[in-house]
């Protein structure tokens, strides 16, 4: 067989840029002729936070197969540790907090001598502490409004409210990833708590398994040989089964949290910084050091931005590596008022699109050209944009941002028009017998929007408002 | 169909990928205890073509997570611009001409400067051509008979016949590719014109979501949104949407489509070199190069050719790199009269075989050894040979010639007899106690087809009619 | 069961593949709220060996989407060459002997010219033998007890028991594999002999396909063609289809078995000399002379050695990179009297569990906090541990072995105490608040099990059996 002409570095370049690497299953049947804006149908309250799902049994969720949820946590709230079995995104719609995810192998690079202070928040009473007790643990990450959080499937994590305001964040499990070999449903294994049960907004029957209430993992153990297995008495394995704790998957600290970790800082550089002294040497750096956070949630981050149109940030695996192992990419997008987002379709990826502010105008068409959505789409609802469906927005007068999930680490799209779109790439004269217009209309199809790209400033007003 | 490995480096190479890359989903049962020889269930007429389509529903097209069609189009007929949720090979069976495909990011390589002429086609009149238009869009490329053109899923495409006779191509969608993450039904979205009603040869109703008329994906926006968003007037909006456009998808252009493109050249080499002028540099030359067309019709490209037995010509993913991308590969194989296709069975794929020419007799046998297959396949017939299944195939006295498409990027298979086959693979004795036969007959059973491989003539007869 | 990392390097290099790599596709619901111990369901006696099936139906199985069998294999038994559409692990539990594997292209290095000897086993009688006669075949390996044995999808396989006592084995099929693009049925093509008709144990219905009697797949093939194509007599073809032979699928080898090979030696060492010899020159090294075997069972392969607990070794793909083709690993666990498997849970794989001696009492905990299983596992029955399920373990005072297989090529857990455990890498206040212990309680809590891990010895006594 012939050696091909192309060297094995240009031809994998190429590989990470069409179409990736991802690995999705198909779950079924995508009866999405018909979309609509999903509100969380499911809420359960905690000691110190909330948590809405939005229906896991819906056709669009089904068809992309994700599961949905928006969290709340209070000020001073814990969310207990726990894994699940999908690798999930997490976007942060406000606040800061801490977060901890515990990977088997990785080093407790977090450690205290006797000698050195905890890095506890500052107002805490110490009176009370141990100043001799030693702790070591995996790294803490901060986060912020306008992250993205990666988090692994099956791997143990927690995280912490230490902002002066609630913690809000909006989080896609990819239920029907690969790394899921469970059948494609969103489990929560808790490590510690109980799960309670939820108030659902509908009265629906569950198609898939939706988890209501729920004990922890240790709760399945008998307290005999659990106290034996970790070597503790049987009464604290009887704590950690949780049994008569009703505080729910979020509970209060009540004088706040103490955990070894650098002080959060302002400029990211320094994070990053504090990041990578926490790895180790070798070559378990490449994951234990593997950033898991990306913001792009602030305009300076913008890949795109169009004065008096908006701005688009992507963020691919390209530019967080770990994306690559969960097969998901995300983008942040602000449209002014009036302003469009240019009609076209997800070349391998559907796109789950929750809005974090303002109100749009969606229209979304099928391979049948049919409409399957026209309508108007608000803060807190989100739609799935199915793979290769057409689809074009336009903000209203107050704006429309939102936050888009997508299963693919590399997410691509196509324009319809503009630059690098596919009118763009067509002959005017194909163009012309297409359509039957004239070389003047084909022309104008091609060229009008320019060096536009992505997003469209409205024809009458250019104001700027970022 | 057969694909017996030539050179040791190809096959190392494909070793490596034998269980680990292709990322086919599975599409529940395949009831594949009986196979038939299908042909076209519904035929689609269009202004300057026809398209026909094998039943998406049947039990070996569902089993192999395919769907197959055979095109048609007329000297001057334009295929209109779509694309569709499935990667594709297309084998051309007649005709040559030149199709687009616009990968979103790949320059417009092809551009026109004032003072340059088109490269159209001679015996164009040009006396109302605006001289001074320029025009640039991407790549275009030729494709003549016995080429396997590769379409990735959701990319935009179109295609011309720009000969002076039919070009017939039969195209297989690999619908279970993992590059769909919608069901697992071919669905074709339409830039431009509409799909017409299909006529159907049987009356079955649908299982799978067979798309019978549909507009295009301008259809389903607003015209004054569209209008808005693309720069352009309602009118041309309107005319977008084709709603008042019968010519069907494949369109005629009355005088003849006008593009920018290099002058078809007979030596291949030459169109090579002009692929590779029109790549841009940096990373996107990997995929914006890519090459996407390759020929195994013509005698001279095959691998395997037997005096008086016939040829086989395999294209995979080490000849053809893109085809990694879209985990498919294709064999052209020739029978000559009475001719003997080895018995085999594919190792790591279904093979679609596609009866371009002759009649041949195939047999093919399932697990429980039982004949899920024997009977004759003719010209326009199609077959699933299922993966492990074991298949042989005799020419009949007119030569039996096919295309057969495989959903591996590197399809393998294991001849039973003959060189580098299974019972060659196996010491004598091992044989001889599990056939009951003496060393004598073990002896014969391993090396009486010696050297050859593959493809044996017929014993009596060694005529050479190549 | 437990594969908790030893080295960095092994660590780093498997979290690379954490998500990445299993290819795994899901097949619909894992009902799997209660799990059993499971025996034989079927039983198909052969004239020199004994099948014995696990039910493939049973919810357990369907959800890790693997086929179970365990096989014996009489002293001077030969399971005749057959193929089966999915890759596959065989643990060697009992005896020795050699196996063949015919990859397509690999050379027929084993090649005895005229002058040399058979190196048949000793004893035989050698009087008939033609000695001018000549054979080549493929590499064939030698395997005893403890050994773990791959074999990719779609490649013919034979088997020869040549030691003095039974060969018993026990296999699981990865019908769920990427490799298999057939439905999730476990299907063996024989080359050779019949299968036999099995005898049931339960009346089940069956759900999934299971296979009963059934032919070899030169069965299926018309007498005349098969003997045209094969060049050889239609009296020897119709040997081949095997049709009044009632032997089985494993046949009894009257005088032994003669095979060119090299002794078998007893220094592991030397006989991967002899398979590295057996290889020739070039790229495809890496496949033909790819390693398809590595030994877990010997103590002193233990990757964790714990003096009174027990001991773990384990397999995965940074041992054997063939288990990366396959998506498949495994380890082999030993419990002393009363010992412990600390509590944890597979973070990216379906375990399969079989017990090789002794007795254990497991619990398997659902992500609702349920006891899916609570219950004694004993000698020859299996189990599986649901991705992401908590499972503790503990021996009963016979000791507790086993051998796990697991759907993923570097299959991973996470431990919940001990070293590198979850509770570990969480700082002591999380701990604090989630369980509302003492900080005393909770500093017990992480470091309680100090250095140990994986295994943890009875608290009372600290024999030592080994």
């Amino acid at each position: 067989m012939a050696a091909s002409k192309f060297s094995w570095l240009s031809f994998s370049l190429g590989l990470l840029l069409l179409c990736g690497v991802s690995e999705e299953t198909q779950t079924g049947r995508c009866r999405i002729d018909s979309l609509e804006a999903l509100e969380p149908s499911r809420r359960v309250e905690s000691e110190a936070g909330v948590t809405e799902y939005y229906d896991e049994n819906s056709d669009q969720l089904q068809c992309a197969g994700v599961s949905v949820m928006r969290e709340r946590i209070e000020p001073n709230g814990l969310l207990l540790p726990s894994y699940s079995n999908s690798p999930r995104l997490v976007y942060i719609l406000q606040g800061r907090g801490i977060t901890g995810v515990v990977i088997p192998g990785c080093p407790e690079s977090y450690q205290q001598s006797g000698g050195r202070r905890f890095g506890g928040r500052e107002g805490d009473e110490e009176e009370e502490r141990d100043q001799s007790f030693q702790d070591e643990h995996q790294k803490i990450q901060h986060f912020r409004q306008g992250d993205v959080l990666v988090l692994p499937a099956g791997v143990a994590h927690w995280c912490y409210n230490d902002g002066k305001s609630p913690v809000t964040a909006v989080t896609v499990f990819d239920t029907s990833n690969s790394a899921n070999q469970l059948d494609a449903t969103h489990r929560q294994f808790l490590l510690a708590g109980r799960k309670q049960q939820g108030q659902r907004g509908s009265s629906r029957t569950s198609r898939r398994g939706e988890e209501s209430s729920g004990d922890n993992v240790f709760s399945g153990f008998d307290v005999e040989l659990l106290a034996e297995a970790i070597g503790v008495s049987r009464e604290t394995a009887r704590k950690l089964q949780s049994q008569d704790d009703n505080r729910g998957h979020i509970v209060r600290v009540e004088r706040g949290l103490e955990v070894l970790r650098p002080r959060p800082s302002r400029r990211e550089e320094e994070e990053e910084e504090g990041g990578k002294m926490a790895a180790v040497n070798g070559l378990d750096e490449a994951i234990c050091s593997m950033k898991m956070r990306e913001n792009i949630g602030e305009p300076s981050k913008a890949d795109l931005y169009i004065p008096g149109g908006g701005r688009l940030t992507v963020l691919n695996n390209q530019k967080l590596p770990i994306l690559s192992l969960v097969h998901l990419s995300a983008n942040r997008g602000v449209l002014q008022r009036n302003a469009i987002l240019a009609p076209h379709w997800n070349i391998n990826a559907h796109a789950v699109v929750f809005v974090t502010s303002g109100r749009g105008r969606l229209q979304i068409v099928s391979n049948q050209g049919k409409n399957a959505f026209d309508g108007e789409l608000r803060q807190g609802q989100l739609i799935v944009v199915p793979q290769n469906f057409a689809v074009l927005a336009q903000a209203r007068s107050d704006g429309f941002s939102w936050i888009s999930f997508q299963t693919n680490e590399n997410a691509m799209n196509s324009a319809v028009v503009g630059k690098t779109s596919a009118l763009r790439g067509i002959p005017v004269d194909v163009l012309v017998n297409s359509y039957r217009i004239s070389r003047e209309e084909a022309k104008n199809l091609k060229f009008n929007r320019g060096q536009e790209m992505a997003i469209f400033s409205p024809r009458s007003s250019k104001e700027r408002a970022f």
